[in-house]
């Protein structure tokens, strides 16, 4: 009787109080290394003589609104098929990623952007910016439910910098391609938060097991989180890319490898379903595996059959993900994978590097012509063979795989202290912990939540 | 007790093998014919030494994203208002739409754009996918709940040809005019499963009336649908015009329909209502009649008041086709039309088609100065004159309905066959035969479903 | 028994009549005056031989798309919290945004662009009307639940008149800067419903009590509002700015507003609620307050810090006015604001006018270079001093106060005319006097709805 009320008045301040931290020091880095950039900046853009028609923006600001749609609405609605969860999965997602787009503006600016004593920001910062929320929000997908907010953003401050770092060993000192992060974002976030997630393992989940499972419009609500994903995924892998046929060209290969891995996963959700039914998990997630899947290859010339040919097997190995590996991970690697990140993430991301390296096996100067600058600028240049670029496109691979596995094991170890507020596990999958629930009054009755029991992570 | 367990069996098989088997075949016919056109191709596109900033992509890809959403997002949730049928109608929108996106890719490249023996993919060809998988989305709305996912299949292989040929007919060898559709989308889109659902008639279907109606929340998501419909409709009929001032005019003229067409609908609504109460179906469709009215003379010199006096006319008509054509449409006609397609699409499509042959005739030389070239080039090029032009205009409206009717009556035939998996009469509306709906095993005694039943329709 | 059949007969056809004689005489002063300009025109563009690239339709359109979503999506789904006025905040948000995008088009017109006795339309005039359309939906918070369409339609015809005409003081005669209306949009509307509020005063609503709160439903749908809201701010703050650096330094300022308010929020809802839990509605409004905060300052040399520091004042702000401010609001001021109009809009939009005062009187032509014309072009031509144009911004606000006061009193007292339909206060907050509710048949024996309780307003 005495824990519970001192677990409260903690719970009381830890969030608030680490919101505020984290505002006053990103906001206080903002003073000292923030700068608008040539193209935001109102003096040093009318220095250049420009035509406003150039701007940047024009090129950049529409992908950029489609992939910002996808991060806060597309990944907050896509988790809010928990019955009980909803206003924690889309309040969550909210405020992980508005601090990790202040947060990652910072870290990536570092590593990438810093001249001078400045970091300047424009759309192309604002894009690798939600990039980066991106990643963090495919790994929230692993947790969801199992831990409070005040670990999510502890979390969000340690992967935006691994995110970060991760990112920079990949594009800056090894020369990777990789657009619309197959490796950056969906191998890394993924597996991150799967290896955090087994650190965290809870033994007495099934106590919250009958909110674990959707109700019928809950599973709407996430198929428009899915819809989002789905139409705007485009955007998200050709956001970053060079311009001009480069951009266009990686919208293209997206765009059908998405219907090949809708097709692929209509059919296998119903092969694999004992009496021919679909199941609306496998299409909510494993129809947008071929998103996942060009992320790297995407930008090349993977060819429109290619992209049909991988989105079919990004598809159908996440829909088998779900019905066969995801219970097995539980069962035999006590990981819990509340959303199936694995499937989506996972194993498509890494079938996504794969992929990258066989195409770039494949580029021929004749194939990209001048294009080749575009893609592959240090095979145009003559300091790489193609052979040489996929040797480390596939060092990439295992880079960000080592990446996630240790950090994750490291955030993992943090997030285990006692002293962070965590959902016991009778409380996982409810919103009432941490939200005022409307009509939570009336219905006491009828849905009891014993407050006081005693916390079995601590 | 014998057939029951065969028809699951085969209706367990057939989904899966069609899926597997249309992706198969488009994948092989995209690998023999599918090629990046010149603005997607990484070597043919710097060969040609062009400004990245003149890259179709950017004049039409904001559209395309719109035209997108409008598809999977808009006319998915439109139809979401039935109350136990969300998942179907979701979900099957989105098998439908990614599996046409492939194939009407392959119908369309055929027949527009077949050069040296292959078809020139970029953002010009996916927003005519796009589009041809609005005209089945159109479909789909008048056989909601009365067909199965593998009739719905068939349909849209059969549909997208005759969509392709209509099309074909009309742009390419009548040289009519019909940016948004009008005739060649909607006009078509609505006849065609017009005739189907008459073919398909029930006339039993008032065992499953009970699921006809919707629910409050039902509605709500609905009205995602029509909103997302209604914001982008500009997009949708500006996508495939001339660049410059026509894409500008028609997004211009699309706007002040639609505002037109919703004031008529609220006020037609409660005008035809006993006691003066709105009626959720009025608004969640007749507001968009004005979009589908000026489809075809969107892109000509219409002027504001001619788009705000169109609107309301369509507004109108298809309000009062809720009220009192619907009724009688399946009482004296025995057509079944589920989402009222007549009243949105069929009305409104022909009332666009006959606006455009007015509005051609009214085409003067000095109205549209060398702009002409744009909107009317055989005008232009003095090939035809205004009345001639209008004429063809008036004349591809026939030959759409010819289309429509007699496709709709062989694919109706077809897919009458018995061995096709069909729902019983009492199992109409009703997501259980063809998903695993949440909760249902706790709910069974309340919700019995007697899969069982003999199935009328065979 | 004789009141409650003649009041219904008066419904009945108030609405419908004013609809219809609203359309017509838009559609009479469409024709007499409004003309496609010459970048819509076919003749007029064509003679100007532009090169399509340069059409306004191509830098403006995709964020007009951005404000059109936020208006007619955003802010309707934003009021649907309410448990039963879901269809009424959707429904007559599209009936009143789409007729003040036609009226607003002949006012702003008249006031702004009227030249030959001509209207002149386009993009710039869609997104200007959008922006009217805001303004309206945002005064709608404030009545919400308490005023029938019928008195909302008169409101909306009389507030886009002074809404129009306020901004035309502000903006042509004072020459002040607002390019995202943190006067003209946010504050006019916010104090003109508030003051209507306070004429509308309500003393016995508590009849209606039971329906002024959400369900767990109701909110996720209200939280697709504020996302949609959220993502594309600094679409909205940015669509009418000057082309080039101006429009992409105020996305990327709105944007970082809106994660700082989104932190304070989080941390805020969390300190003032008495056991940590965070509270829905500050969720979905006062995260939003970050990009009404920065609708003056936004296009200026604000940096990326002083974005912060803007976005955390507002959303503190907001946060402690849903919690201690609005409860006062009712008992001391007899203002009832259903939305919290007041902490969302009224006071961020305060501050954001004062921002802008601050950051007026800091501009240097260093900072700004060549771009000063673009922002401040009274000071870049000489006509005026940074004191001075801070002075006007400063004298902007005071106006702004005065014609939402003097037009909220003078709208109040003519809807308070017991001629107009106004629900009772028992049946405030109701979707089943304006709309066909699906099921109400069925339910009736639970929730009986005494149509003919005499009327206490009248």
């Amino acid at each position: 009787m005495d824990g519970a009320p001192r677990r409260a008045a903690c719970r009381r301040l830890q969030l608030p109080l680490l919101c505020l931290f984290f505002q006053g020091a990103t906001a206080i880095l903002f003073a000292i290394f923030v700068r608008y950039n040539h193209e935001t900046d109102a003096a040093l853009w009318h220095w250049g003589n420009h035509s406003n028609a150039n701007n940047e923006f024009y090129f950049r600001y529409p992908s950029f609104q489609d992939v910002h749609t996808m991060v806060f609405l597309g990944f907050g609605f896509l988790m809010v098929f928990l019955q009980r969860y909803g206003f924690s999965s889309v309040g969550f997602t909210f405020l992980l990623a508005a601090f990790a787009l202040q947060w990652s503006t910072l870290v990536q600016g570092f590593l990438h952007s810093f001249h001078g004593g400045h970091i300047h920001v424009g759309v192309e910062s604002m894009i690798n910016a939600d990039f980066c929320a991106g990643a963090l929000l495919i790994s929230f997908g692993a947790v969801l439910g199992k831990t409070g907010p005040v670990q999510l953003l502890l979390m969000a401050l340690l992967e935006v910098v691994l995110f970060g770092i991760n990112e920079f060993v990949l594009l800056d000192l090894l020369g990777v391609k990789d657009a619309g992060g197959s490796m950056t974002i969906h191998t890394f976030g993924a597996y991150f938060r799967l290896v955090l997630s087994w650190v965290l393992y809870r033994p007495r989940l099934e106590k919250s097991k009958h909110r674990q499972s959707s109700i019928y419009h809950s599973d709407l609500f996430a198929m428009i989180g899915t819809i989002f994903l789905w139409i705007f995924w485009p955007s998200f892998n050709s956001a970053p890319t060079s311009l001009g046929d480069t951009q266009h060209r990686t919208a293209l290969n997206t765009y059908y490898s998405l219907t090949a891995s809708t097709l692929s996963t209509f059919a296998l959700s119903a092969l694999v379903s004992g009496d021919g039914r679909l199941h609306m998990a496998h299409i909510q997630n494993a129809a947008l595996a071929g998103g996942v899947m060009v992320g790297t290859a995407g930008e090349m010339m993977l060819t429109p059959f290619g992209a049909l040919a991988a989105g079919f097997l990004a598809g159908t190995v996440s829909t088998l993900g779900y019905k066969f590996f995801t219970p097995s991970l539980e069962s035999k690697f006590k990981v819990q994978d509340t959303c199936g990140v694995h499937n989506l993430h996972g194993m498509p991301g890494v079938l996504g590097a794969l992929l990258g390296v066989l195409v770039t096996v494949l580029a021929t100067h004749e194939a990209y012509g001048d294009g080749l600058e575009d893609v592959f600028p240090l095979i145009a240049e003559g300091q790489r063979s193609t052979t040489s670029q996929a040797v480390h496109q596939l060092f990439g691979l295992f880079v960000t795989l080592a990446f996630a596995f240790v950090g994750g094991s490291l955030v993992g170890l943090l997030l285990k202290l006692p002293i962070l507020d965590s959902p016991p596990d009778s409380q996982c999958y409810e919103d009432q912990i941490y939200w005022e629930v409307p009509g939570e009054h009336e219905d006491e009755t009828q849905r009891p939540l014993n407050m006081e029991e005693p916390d079995t992570q601590a």
